[in-house]
């Protein structure tokens, strides 16, 4: 129940999407051994505004300390149950193609509490295929299958001509929460979140920092 | 010319990165033939808050007017060249596992600027596969392809343990911005970009969004 309390102040979107990256350094630093950092070490680090790191921070109380900084194991609890990564989470994958096995692989090696529990394709000669210790399933099953683990979350990896229809089947079977690597916008009702993972964004961005002469 | 004299003003970090989902919307926009946008509507169907949008596109000049908001194509002209994305970009891709070959295949989808123009593997049984219309040479070849082409920008999808190698060998070859998936932090000296392409980051923050009941 503690992680329920910690979730009353209402976080923004930006806020959501930078506790990972934070969590992703806060890990590598526990690693190391290393027992406090402050703002502007992780700021230098993460190539962010400390100021910003500190008003996010100041979500999970008034721990960090002037001089010493925030202690990195608490730090990495705290983001843990504000994310609910303080608990097993299941993850079902639809589209067993090379994105879609590389993901299971990518997951499979980091050993996160999210992990993917049920692959489905609707190519015949996928079904049965083992990947990550995982036998994937017939697209047909996908409904039945999610309910009976009871999935809140999933990975759309089909062509863009499928997306729309498998999403809407996986917000049909409960699913709340939804990263689409299909290039095409899908629609889902507003209780659902859609999280849209487009490769070619990050690119975009690297173009930026190229030569002026090339 | 006219790119450069837009560069004039060094934008943020964070700033470069919202570009490209600027850009990807206005895109669809423009597709819909839809002629302006306000930043209120920016705003809402990016999650995003719409003073910091009129702050960001500011950097493109006074052209956003009120109660018209912004004309479509000319902010993705702008977009494009403060990006760099007016020209084309020829990008490296090293590692032809299955995240290599998903990323070659939706790279060639988008018809993007950027384009994959040589692809790399270490391993004999991959070298000489023909992968969305390119051969996979040697890693040996690395070098000298990519100084030969003249490529700035590169994509490690390679093992964790095999990633700094590789990332040493690209820089020393002329490569200015590495978008990495390896799940392993990598070193490069200061003239040179390195993303981390972190496909873990985007599910944890999604697991905010699921019930608590789970």
């Amino acid at each position: 129940m503690e992680a329920m309390s910690v979730k009353t102040p209402r976080i923004s979107e930006a806020v959501v999407r930078r506790l990972p990256i934070y969590l992703r350094y806060l890990q590598h630093l526990h690693d190391m051994n290393v027992k406090t950092v402050s703002s502007h070490e992780l700021g230098q680090k993460l190539d962010m505004n400390p100021a910003q790191i500190r008003k996010d921070l100041a979500y999970f109380g008034e721990f960090g300390r002037k001089g010493i900084g925030y202690e990195v194991p608490y730090l990495i609890e705290k983001i843990k149950q504000i994310l609910k990564l303080d608990r097993p989470i299941s993850v079902a994958l639809v589209g067993a193609g090379h994105l879609g096995i590389a993901l299971s692989n990518y997951n499979r090696y980091k050993q996160e509490t999210l992990s993917i529990t049920a692959i489905f394709d609707a190519d015949p000669a996928k079904v049965g295929m083992e990947i990550g210790g995982l036998r994937v399933k017939h697209a047909d099953e996908l409904e039945a299958e999610i309910i009976r683990q009871g999935i809140q979350m999933a990975i759309i990896t089909v062509p863009a001509s499928e997306a729309q229809n498998v999403c809407d089947r996986l917000v049909r079977s409960g699913v709340k929460a939804i990263l689409n690597f299909a290039p095409v916008n899908l629609r889902v009702p507003p209780h659902v979140r859609l999280n849209h993972a487009d490769l070619t964004t990050e690119l975009q961005s690297l173009a930026y920092y190229l030569d002026e002469s090339e």
